[in-house]
């Protein structure tokens, strides 16, 4: 079969990049705990100072669980609004190596920081024991730009 | 830990059966091919006459040959529109087996006359070879109807 997917050239890159820099939330696929099947949720979004997907996330949520267990992840973001065909909405899906921050480290408080400036509503939860920063390595993408126009991107292409 | 999932009541149920009605698209969490690493991607939704949810997919795309190595995936839906906080709106998280339909069988036939009546637009794309019906088997979902509202629900609380 041919490969139907474009390579990456800067039109793409910078499509990209916008949808990651602009994303307030998304979609995370994870493996499930002690099984092969998939789950997905809703996480909010903000990127960190060298531009990568971060989270804020409880550890009472099932896939911090399974993060815990598999970091291997990915993302879905580039939301379509109200109006139009959402399959002509551009997205992004991002293949991910997912990394839970420790609470208290210098790490976490250097999200945290830049977090609550990108996001204050979030100061009502951040606090809160059982959150923690999550911070998504990027290893390749997939942008789709609507019908028939699907491309690959590498973790280079995809850096800020 | 305490499990955080409240368990279903007549609310909640016809919330989620409201998500899977008026879904025009959703997340697709699938494991990639040859491993044990998840994706995500964006596909249009319908539902079939047991008001379960279906799509039509591309033989291209890398999420259908993802389930044909493992049919184990799930959805995300209920999509916020432009407005407002994300994560105060209510989502469906469904686990479910794909059940990918053989064109020109009686089963492809029945599908594709209920989704173009649903989805006109879809008329465009439908009759191309490359693309075919996918029925979501629903094992169990999570409703998140907002901040600390996480309700478990069975396939039998799923049902039309």
């Amino acid at each position: 079969m041919t490969d139907p997917y474009l390579h990456a050239d800067a039109e793409a890159r910078a499509q990209a990049r916008g949808l990651i820099d602009t994303a307030r939330y998304g979609a995370l696929a994870v493996l499930q705990p002690g099984g092969l099947t998939p789950s997905v949720s809703r996480i909010a979004l903000a990127t960190d100072a060298q531009g990568m997907p971060v989270s804020l996330i409880s550890s009472l949520s099932a896939h911090t669980a399974a993060l815990e267990t598999t970091p291997a992840c990915a993302l879905l973001i580039g939301e379509p609004g109200g109006k139009g065909d959402p399959l002509t909405h551009p997205r992004l899906t991002l293949h991910c190596i997912a990394q839970l921050i420790t609470r208290g480290t210098s790490e976490h408080d250097t999200l945290r920081a830049r977090y609550l400036a990108l996001r204050p509503k979030a100061g009502l939860y951040a606090d809160f024991g059982d959150f923690r920063f999550v911070r998504f390595i990027v290893t390749d993408g997939l942008l789709n730009a609507g019908f028939g126009r699907a491309v690959r991107l590498s973790a280079k292409d995809l850096a800020a």
